[in-house]
Formats: C-alpha cells, structure tokens, sequence
C-alpha cells in the first residue's frame, strides 16, 4: 500500500487487542478505514490479556458475578449497534498465543495481509464459532487467505515469534494497557471500542 | 410538567446512580433531553453502589491498578467530550447516603425539583469539588435552590426515608445493576454513559 505524504507524516494510531476480546473484534472492523479517512495507519498488536490481568488482579468480563451476564447480552447487541455479525463463542475465552504468533510473523512480511489474517481470525472466532486456540483452525484460516500454512506452522513454534509475542505484551503493559482493545494516539491512551468516537474526535481536532 | 398524550403512553427510562460516579454527573446532564426527544420520562435512582460493589466483589474505578490512573484521565476528557465541565473531586469516592435520600424526600414533593436537585449535587461535587457527604453542604445547595433546608435536614434522618434508599438500592441489585450509570428501558439493561448512543437508538427504533 502506497501512502500519502500526509499519512507518512502523521504518527500511527497503536491498536493493542486480544484475539479472545469480542470487543476488539467489533474495533478491529472499524479500526483500518476509521484512521484511513484521518490520513493515518494503524499498527495492530496482539497481546495476551491473561499475562496482563495477573499484573492487574483481573478476571475475565465474563467470570465478574452480575457484570458477566449483562456483558454476554453487550456484545451482542453492541454488534448489532455496528452492524457486524455476531455469535457468542462456545469456548470463550480461549488461549490466543497461536494466532497472535502468527500475526507477528506474518507482519514482517506483508502488513497488509497480516491485518487480514487477523480480521479473519477474529470472524473465525466471533462470527463462526471456531476454535482459534487449535494451530489447525490457525493454518486453515491462514490457508483460506492463500497464505502458506505449513510455513506458519513452523515459524509460531520459532523462539524469536514466540519472544516478540512477549515482548509486545511487555511493551503494551508499559504503556498501561489493562484491557482490551486498547489504542494510542500520540500519548493519549483510548479503552474499549465505545471510545472510538472520543479517538476520532482527537483525530479531527488534534486534541480536546 | 404537563406530558403529551405520546409520553404518556410511552414506558418511563429507569436511572439508576450513585452521586459519588463520574460518569454518572455526564449522564444525569444529558438523559431527560434525550428521552424527551423520544417522547419518555425519566425515573431517576439514587442507590449506593457501596452497597452493590460488596454483591460484586468489585472495587472503585480510582483503586485499581493502572485501571484507575486511566479512569480519572478518561472522567476530565469525557466530560471535555460533552462540552461538560468538570473537576477530579479531593475527596473520593465519598458517602453519598445523605443526598440521595435528601432526593428521595423531594421527589414525593416534586419530581421536576428532584432532578434540579441532583444535578446540583452532582455539579456542586464534580464542578465546585464540594464535599457533598456533609449534611450542611447537601443543605446549602438545596437552599440555593429554594428549597426548605431545615424540612429536608430533618427529612433525612427519618426512618421512611432511610428505608426508601434501602429498597431503592436492593431494587437495583436485582435489576442487575452493578455499576453506574445503569439505565432500563422496557427490560433493556444499559450500563454507563457511553452506552447512550445505543439506548438512543433503542428508543428511535423500539430495539434493535
């Protein structure tokens, strides 16, 4: 993809997410064109919430007593409010290390492709009901998108994925990421898909 | 307030909140112009989330970690979000069990009055950082309304009115409701100020 020099010149919007948050999957569908139409790019970063909530004390929305019911019925509808597809999963939450290895490598090569794969990932799980703990749904999504899913096998299993995943996690808690998704812009830290109208706002104006 | 014929007929939007909740003052700013556009009423509900927090396990925003540096950050940019003004209280959270039931007292006399009223609390806490668990406080801004501040001193020490926030509370707790701001509308659970968008649209299409 060729950028505009308005686009090369602005800083990226940081994306951190789970591929096991169903909130970031709504933000994810909207994340790409919503920064394109501010003449930005996006830099998409799995990370594992489980390594983030142990710093945090936090469990799961869904394992909260009273919350976790209202959220199951706020996902849905709040998918319904932006018009996507939805179906709660039926293992949920799941480990997400497969794919988001994927992810990184598959970013070094194509980033184009990459944010694909993780759309794809992300409807394999909320919209399909798949597995996306399983390296075998991982290379079948992959493969579904012409992507060489025996290269992938091998390379999420390479020790230098497997660090890069850890150190984008590091990194995101750093940056004081508790919870999914979760966006930069410059310095200003943006939670949860219901804040992407503040984020555009601060797109449009440079600050409010 | 005279209603129309529409509102009438039209079930009333319940609002639940605790005056010490940020997002509730944003909320209590906006929701009665919003459900008049769609032709409904307001039930407002002071309820002590103290109370609802002990059923949940759960902690205030502002002393979780990392969570809580986030929060204050977001209340200020929120409220900068909807032209509000805002300042982060010294004291808080703080015991809101006197102006809640001082608004119970007042809305037996005179609903359109209550809500003033619990605006004013919530501006005298979150504009004018006022310590709004004092009696003489709580007393001041409804003297400032025209209200009988010494009538009211007393109404809040009576038997009756400390039950009704009682009830009021365990009410809410079997509604669902274990943050705040939380709205029904018909039995359509909405949990915080950012949920609005879609309680509107809930309202301009009868669910969606």
């Amino acid at each position: 993809m060729l950028l505009g020099a308005d686009t090369a010149n602005k800083s990226a919007i940081e994306f951190w997410f789970d591929f096991s948050s169903p909130y970031s999957y709504l933000a994810a569908e909207k994340i790409d064109a919503l920064a394109a139409s501010h003449q930005r790019i996006v830099h998409w970063h799995p990370v594992l919430l489980g390594a983030i909530f142990q710093i945090t004390n936090a469990v799961p929305l869904v394992n909260m007593p009273i919350k976790g019911d209202y959220s199951v019925r706020d996902f849905a509808r709040s998918a319904r409010f932006f018009d996507l597809p939805f179906t709660m999963p039926a293992k949920f939450p799941l480990p997400t290390q497969v794919a988001a290895r994927a992810y990184y490598w598959l970013c070094d090569h194509d980033i184009a492709m990459a944010h694909d794969f993780a759309r794809a990932i992300f409807r394999a799980l909320f919209v399909h009901d798949r597995d996306i703990s399983a390296l075998a749904v991982v290379c079948d999504v992959a493969a579904s998108l012409g992507l060489d899913a025996d290269a992938l096998s091998l390379a999420v299993a390479q020790p230098e994925v497997k660090a890069r995943l850890k150190s984008e996690t590091d990194a995101a808690i750093l940056k004081g990421m508790f919870g999914a998704p979760f966006f930069m812009v410059n310095d200003e830290p943006f939670w949860g898909v219901d804040r992407l109208p503040q984020l555009e706002k601060w797109l449009a104006t440079g600050g409010f």
